[in-house]
């Protein structure tokens, strides 16, 4: 039967992945709610078609931080793909190298940056980190990036304390063991997952520790995680260079706004104030594959 | 068992039906949103019933574009009856005679546009058209329905592309090679479906083609799809004789507006802005079967 | 097991009636929207508790149409109380008496009114009529009513034309013939059910009709049924002495208002211009039993 | 599997426990509409999280009535311990103690009082009053709370009557008996359950009783399950220490107000009119475990 739409996707990969694994990827953090209103703010989305148009011909062309991409549409930072398929994080890279889009490479990617950054020469990467509490190695890494061709730096905001998945709990997943278990596709030849062993994330790090991120990167910095119009404020007044609106697919705090209503403060901020004091190049609110809503502006 | 209402129909009909079949009717596009997005609407309609008034007699006759119809009920026009009846549109047609209201005849018919007049001679019947990208196909057709006495023309403007069913795609419906199949009822004998062979749909088709449609016909001109506010205000600018407020039933474009609620700015144009203006002699938003709400405005 | 609620009696139901006798009586009209619409209502009605008052004696006594009964509440008119209990609507009307509450007898009562009369000689009654449309046998049974003792005449407008009972159609019930079957408990012996052979009802009656009902009756006169703030200015206008709101539990017109929402605005009529006008002496909102909302206002 | 979640906890107790045992817990009072709004309530809370902020080191620590408690929690007062655990509320206290936070002791506790204050002695305990027609038992009761320890006083207002539990009269539940029964772990040999033979709970209780419970003890007032603004405002008025708003679980008065939109009123008096007028010390509003909104205000 010809997979239709995501949710027959999810059918296929059900039937096929661990009780652990799918339920790693399947589950949000403590009741589910956010990831559920995510779903629910999807369905929500009304369209108003205006008919009549020529339409022979469409273009959906848009660039992000200077950079063009096929549509306005990015892959989001997702870690642990090995544990899917067998070259894991490599074929997502080719795939969006392929439809012209961008793909933010998660610091909990189970292929080494190298291979990822070869096996797509010609996609638009950027990065995402969770600062590590130790700051040589965050220098260290983004030094490495910036040399494999990442264009943007994305910080992740919202795991100052890793989300309560009960789920995982519950199956006493540990990722660790079975990224090294065999029926797990994992790569083992290489020297991979350098950066999961880098835990645990840094729960100190604050605005005033912007600037030195700053300073160590010649990379744009885009903030992930922002839900509040205060903290889209703080951002623009220290002068990042994005900031990507995302309750995390649900799997950090749950009972954080989301969808259209829950978000429009911040979306408000984005298209207006940014838009004005011009001070970022590019601005953008993407979603949690399959889960948040998707709201994208550009300046 | 006596069959009471619809939802019987629709039992009875499953019952008889291929999956195949079944599905493409019954399905909608998509997420099926607005499919059920118009059923929920039906059930939130409520009327406020006046009481101890003489009901002894009850005349429900009205005109459109003109013509008298014993109730404000048009058949929206819908394809492939062949699929479901031996005699297929020349069935519904006798139908709409019989209970002598409209019987929009769509361009997907899987009888001969003859048969259906030939069929039933004095009900009321519109003729519906997906504009075809060759323009001298498309006035053929027209002089044919004109002389068939065909009163007036619906176009269709809400399908520059098909509309993505997914049960269709999983089903790998082929609807030409469906109605060769002996055990669907098609009346193989009768050289029909040229129509359905005119496909691909025109999707450059635009506001600026209308005054060509006009030149090519004198039957009054029926646009089918207006969602809008906007869309409405350039029907009546483009003097079309009607406008149709549908949404396809939730088989085009989904996440689209729907009911009392998402289409009023369209309904308040319908009863404002046509009513004082005149432009239109007629203006009707009807329904695909048991799918939309039904509105019905006359001026 | 204790029957400790009205669903623990709808289950005892259950088990022992027919299946059509149970449809009769659980089903609504068409969708069953009103009658699901009214069991809603009933679940958002909130009370804002106030406590440490002096509870220890409660007195729900009030009066209706200058009669006393023990608290707010009447029975409905229902008829056909046979098909569940050897002596009917006896048992209703001593079961009433008992609890101090008004009995509305309704027209389509099986048992005869001399009996109900007789079995219950204290209690508070009051008869349902549906006008028949010869004028005389209403004059005839109006004053047999009245000779009776029944204290008010309930004339119910709501059934210009029967509601349309889809399972009573699937089920082809009959009701005049389920009543002659043994099973169904009928008192063969007596000679009841004459009003029932009164059908049709009488789809003329109109406001202009009421001075003739007035005056072929020295009873107050109560109108069921009244849905609308212009029905109950009617009513007001016309003298009558009372009004019942009420959707007829969901049985006859389906998709009308309901709830404290629904019928706001006839509610606020009950309680403001009736109370200033000071034309009424009593004004009553009652429900089908465990169908309704309950609404009592009494000027 | 490991218990990751109150929901754990639920299915656990579920699997061990007879059934009226559980429908005794389970239950809430008539049609659970305000048990299940409870559980609504919490969920339609939201959260709108501040990021990068130094989150390394958190203090939840405060006071409540001048003590200091680890959080701002306490654990409500509710009866019949022994049906679950076999030292019964003993272990309440021992739990309580070891979090730090406040264990409020129900008068039908299924432990002495002495054992209750005895086994956690450094923890900070409340004891919950019914009171008792025979008023002179109320004192004496309320003299051996305070020799023992206990810090405040909360008396419940929202049992004039108590709940109609529905499963608890199909189940034909006997408390008395069935804390004598062997399988339900009851301390035989403990002289326990005093103040339970202390029913029938007094319904005569008002406001102007206020002023002679303050007069026999010296514990601080709080009132428990106040709802409305208006009884807060007597609650001020009457010189008590503190408000509980609480609508018992949903186990009491169906149908009454919950969550942060049905009590908002109340809880806006004790943020603003008891905040400005200083009278009380502490103000709370705490929930039936699982059941309620949590709110806690202090001045």
């Amino acid at each position: 039967m010809p997979l239709a739409c995501l949710t027959d996707f999810q059918a296929y990969a059900r039937e096929r992945l661990s009780k652990s694994t799918w339920d790693f990827i399947e589950e949000g953090a403590d009741d589910n709610f956010t990831r559920d209103d995510n779903i629910a703010a999807f369905k929500r989305i009304r369209l108003r078609p205006r008919y009549l148009k020529n339409v022979a011909k469409v273009d959906t062309r848009t660039t992000i931080q200077g950079e063009e991409i096929a549509a306005p549409i990015c892959i989001a930072p997702t870690g642990f793909h090995c544990l899917l398929w067998p070259d894991g994080e490599m074929s997502t890279a080719r795939a969006a190298q392929a439809a012209g889009v961008c793909y933010i490479t998660s610091m909990f990617a189970t292929c080494a940056l190298e291979d990822i950054a070869a096996t797509a020469p010609r996609g638009l990467k950027w990065f995402q980190l969770y600062a590590h509490p130790d700051r040589q190695l965050n220098k260290q890494l983004l030094q490495r990036v910036e040399s494999l061709g990442f264009r943007a730096l994305v910080i992740t905001v919202d795991v100052p304390k890793l989300g309560n998945r009960r789920q995982d709990i519950r199956n006493q997943l540990d990722l660790k063991m079975s990224l090294l278990l065999k029926d797990l596709h994992f790569p083992k030849e290489r020297t991979s997952m350098p950066y999961f062993q880098m835990s645990p994330i840094d729960s100190s790090i604050s605005w005033n520790d912007l600037s030195w991120l700053q300073s160590i990167t010649r990379l744009p910095i885009i903030l992930k995680g922002i839900l509040t119009k205060e903290d889209a404020e703080l951002a623009v007044k220290h002068n990042v260079n994005g900031i990507i609106v995302s309750n995390h697919g649900g799997r950090q705090l749950d009972d954080v706004p989301q969808g259209e209503h829950g978000v429009e403060e911040v979306l408000n901020i984005i298209k207006n104030e940014f838009h004005t004091s011009m001070t970022l190049t590019g601005c953008l609110s993407v979603a949690e594959i399959n889960r948040d809503l998707i709201q994208f502006s550009r300046l």
